[in-house]
């Protein structure tokens, strides 16, 4: 028919369409994604073609679009950056909505690419054509309705600029879901339309054409984006300086994030100087990595509670990170009148308790940095910051023994989460459901010096979509991947599971069975029957042994933990899929749990 | 603790949550809803208890949201009134999405309660919390955040109000969903919370306590909505009458629509009065169930590609519904310069071929009886007009004895449909998948007599939830129930199949498996390898025998259509559901479906 050849995407596009969706992720490539997840459709093809035949891009290929958009959301949680998505026009694009508020939640960068119809065919009865215009309303950070493709140099740069604007918005501070709406009109193909494209498109407009490349020929962003940080003024952090230097009982406490904030080595250098114990969420990213002459404490959600009367409060709290899973520390720092440091780079108010007495819209890792270097450390090892620091060193050796042999005890949910802490490879990247799971993991994961990565979906804390954020997750780097769910929540996402085949991800699940919502034995609900077990406790009876069949994983069941542990660490250390169910009963575990409470106490006292 | 009967609506609420929840789900009651789908979750336990506790209210529990979704929009586009839907704040209320968008499109009343934290708690950090307000945008033909619950009469009479009100515009013209945020705060559970609800609420506010009842009783809605409908002037109906009259040439043409439109009889006296034949979607409620003096046409999608300028052109084309399923007839009515007149109630634009000239607000059925009764009939026995209709009895006689002799001579898709057509039960639910199934419907399924009702999920036509919607539809009537599905669609709504053993439903699930999107054999993209195989076509290789093990249903595979057909029958008339799972190819099915079309073609000459 020509001589261009669609296949090869540095030849000249057989059509308009063509050219728009190369053009898309050329910038894309330029901007640094290297994956995107396409769910199969007819609307999306142009961009669907362009992906999959870019040499730089790898392409993910599911089904769902739901865990479609988890997957995505995994990826770039361990990675920091965005890998795309692309789905047809239709429902297609509303089975992204759930992820996407998790990325608004949990500021994780993701960037939504929803195939359409042309402007005119909307609201006119036309097949599989629904209103995506702001489709998911505020929980995006920026949305543009792309326009029609054409092959004119203005339009083109204009497309590469937004391009590049929509990867920097995800990059923001925060970081977030950008959503871009691409109107397509037929044909979708790589079929050649003669004269559509003009022979000497790169003549006339190179820019547009070509887009930008540096010195050495690679590609460069049409529109580089330089983001800033926030910094305190010199005054501000004076003051900060002050409180913290003259207060005898500070904490330092780190919520929820992906990455450690501050970075490792700052929040380090913060506690050396100051002295102050760093409370750490199990999926702030300080649980593990630090080394042992780092005061990281990890039993707080066991034994804060307990604490009462007997210990002095804190005069000062630097918080960092989102509102800690803890509902025991949370409430611990409700009760003090400390003064409370919120330090966050979007200027974000996430505390939900309300004592916060300072927001500082600062950079987390340089704040620690300059605090630490401002303060000159003497007053770290003042006698009552070494007494204040014995307090939770104390209580952390006793607490993480009576939790240990309680592992040996018995089983129970707790200890599964205990054992899975302590046996992750290193490096590892463990994924955590929500609902009793990260509970369980804040309260029984012993800190370690082994370099962890703990993702969670904390953001809005939902239980849909947690499989797929863990294999997207671990198809983003080579760590063995572990994923710890429970039998809701992998009920939920199962059609996640087909990425394991699809998307080449190797993990090891932990699925914890006890059939049904265990959590709701811990909230007053349970003692109304009917209708706790039927509308709360929801137990369904499936047997995923079957799931092992269906999706090509290796299924076994335990009842046991050493049997459990030594199957997870042959797992961890081998290929292929495995999922360990662990069999426990909710109930019990919760007894349990409240017993070893009781006695976390009792050596408090 | 005290005298009060947490579980006997009837008695005085424990607490002001319970005295909320109770009084809207009684308002519910009143107007009509006998059903609701709960998610299992905390935040929405005080409407969970309500729903639970109400003696004439059936609780449909789903583990899945998305699934419930569905269900409910199913069970409501076979009883046409709302089934609402609860769930808990957060991303759960985002997985209700894909469903509503399908309910705006395709009209169907929904109600939507999602669970909220009360007001302080938003954009704070607080768990499991997001910005639910607006949450589904323009998706909603209403949408109200309730106000905090509190025993206070006016409030109460706010609450009943919206409360009818949201039920009247879910039912209104054109019916869609609603969505009602509703903020609880602690206590949740029905715990007495002494002096909460005051104990003379009844005597101070008689009407916001206790709402209305009937003399004899029975509840009465707060609000009772009347709702009326279009009617044309005498004018613009003269007019209507006129063109009709005068025109040797006719059609009428029924798309996709749950309840028939216009109602049968109404439909059967204007093709009596006219002479015009009807062509009817498999969607419209009147390819099947009209007697056999009607002349129902249903075989167009196969031949009238194939008439060109052999046939003279229509002269009026009357249109009631969606845009037609089939594209042939979209094409035809495109071709033709005819009157088309479009009769919608909601005077709606479904006409993307932007052919019509004239848009009816009016309401279908009362516009069919007037229409038919300002007729005569006399014209509609002239020659012309016997003539005319002569030609699509002919194309019909020979076109369904072509697919019968077609449906004998080998297994493909289409016969697949045709048989599920022919062989179902009198009366039967059909819900029928998009992508190929409901293509293969149109073209393939004769028209019958029997009372059998067909939805399908045209409004935005994915592939998401069709088993779910199907389960929902079946949950509302005691017809057997048939769902055709494809194997994607199948894999994309896995969950839903607990619907199957959680809410009893008993079906016929007919999956036709392709293994992939054998919909893109018919695009141009099959021409591009790759990307094809991989990116659109994307075979999955699930062996869905274990989806039996896993949900408790008899699983059967068939390679030919006698054997196929023999077990369907037996599983129309039998108890239990049972996934008939019927093996074909789509690359051939496509070919021979295209030979058939070219033999229809050289009949017709």
């Amino acid at each position: 028919m020509s001589d261009r050849d669609d296949s090869d995407p540095d030849s000249q596009a057989p059509n308009r369409n063509t050219l728009w969706a190369r053009t898309l992720v050329s910038e894309l490539e330029a901007a640094g994604v290297d994956a995107v997840c396409v769910a199969p459709g007819s609307r999306s093809t142009p961009l669907t073609v362009a992906f999959a035949r870019h040499p730089d891009i790898e392409v993910f290929s599911h089904l769902d679009e739901r865990s479609a958009a988890f997957f995505a959301l995994g990826r770039a949680k361990r990675t920091g950056k965005p890998t795309p998505l692309v789905c047809t026009s239709g429902t297609a694009a509303a089975n992204f909505h759930p992820a996407i508020v998790e990325a608004t939640q949990a500021r994780v960068p993701m960037l939504v690419l929803t195939a359409d119809r042309p402007p005119e065919l909307r609201d006119s009865g036309a097949n599989q054509t629904i209103d995506q215009q702001k489709l998911y309303g505020d929980a995006v950070r920026w949305y543009a309705d792309l326009p029609e493709p054409e092959p004119e140099g203005r339009k083109l740069r204009s497309l590469r600029t937004t391009v590049a604007r929509a990867v920097a918005e995800s990059n923001g501070t925060p970081p977030g879901p950008v959503h871009l709406n691409v109107p397509f009109r037929k044909p979708l193909e790589p079929v050649e339309v003669p004269g559509d494209v003009p022979e000497n498109l790169t003549d006339e407009a190179p820019l547009g054409a070509g887009g930008r490349t540096e010195s050495d020929g690679t590609a460069r962003p049409f529109v580089r984006t330089a983001q800033g940080r926030p910094e305190l003024a010199d005054a501000d952090l004076r003051g900060v300086r002050e409180t913290v230097a003259d207060a005898d009982r500070g904490l330092l406490v780190v919520g929820p994030a992906d990455a450690p904030t501050p970075e490792r080595e700052a929040l380090a250098s913060l506690a050396e100087a100051t002295g102050f114990p760093i409370l750490a969420d199990p999926l702030s990213g300080h649980r593990f990595g630090h080394d042992d002459e780092t005061p990281v404490v990890g039993g707080y959600d066991g034994y804060l509670d307990a604490v009462g009367e007997s210990w002095p409060d804190p005069e000062v709290v630097v918080r960092f990170g989102a509102s800690p899973t803890s509902k025991v520390l949370r409430r611990y720092l409700e009760s003090s009148d400390a003064r409370q440091f919120l330090v966050d780079p979007a200027g974000g108010w996430r505390e939900a308790t309300f004592t916060a007495t300072d927001l500082l819209a600062a950079d987390p890792t340089r704040f620690a940095q300059t605090l630490a270097e401002e303060l000159d450390g003497e007053s770290s090892r003042s006698d009552e910051r070494e007494t204040w620091r014995g307090r939770f060193a104390d209580a952390e050796r006793d607490y993480w023994s009576l939790v240990e042999s309680g592992r040996a005890e018995r089983l129970f949910e707790g200890g599964v989460l205990s054992a899975v802490a302590a046996d992750a490879p290193d490096p590892a990247t463990v994924m955590v459901s929500n609902s009793m799971p990260v509970r369980d993991l804040d309260r029984f994961a012993r800190p370690r010096a082994a370099d962890v990565t703990v993702l969670g979906n904390r953001g809005a804390s939902g239980i849909d979509g947690i499989t797929s954020t863990g294999l997207g997750a671990g198809s983003a780097t080579d760590d063995p991947l572990v994923l710890v769910t429970g039998d809701l929540a992998y009920y939920h996402d199962m059609n996640g599971l087909l990425a394991v085949a699809r998307c080449g991800v190797d993990a090891t699940i932990v699925e914890i069975n006890n059939d049904g919502g265990g959590i709701f034995h811990m909230l007053p609900i349970e003692d109304f029957e009917p209708p706790f077990t039927e509308q709360f406790r929801t137990p369904h009876g499936l047997d995923y042994e079957s799931t092992g069949d269906l999706y090509g994983l290796d299924f076994e069941r335990f009842g046991d933990l050493a049997s459990f542990r030594s199957a997870f660490r042959e797992s961890v250390g081998s290929a292929g899929t495995q999922v360990l169910e662990v069999v426990t009963d909710a109930e019990e575990s919760h007894r349990f749990r409240e017993g070893l409470a009781a006695r976390a106490a009792e050596q408090l006292e």
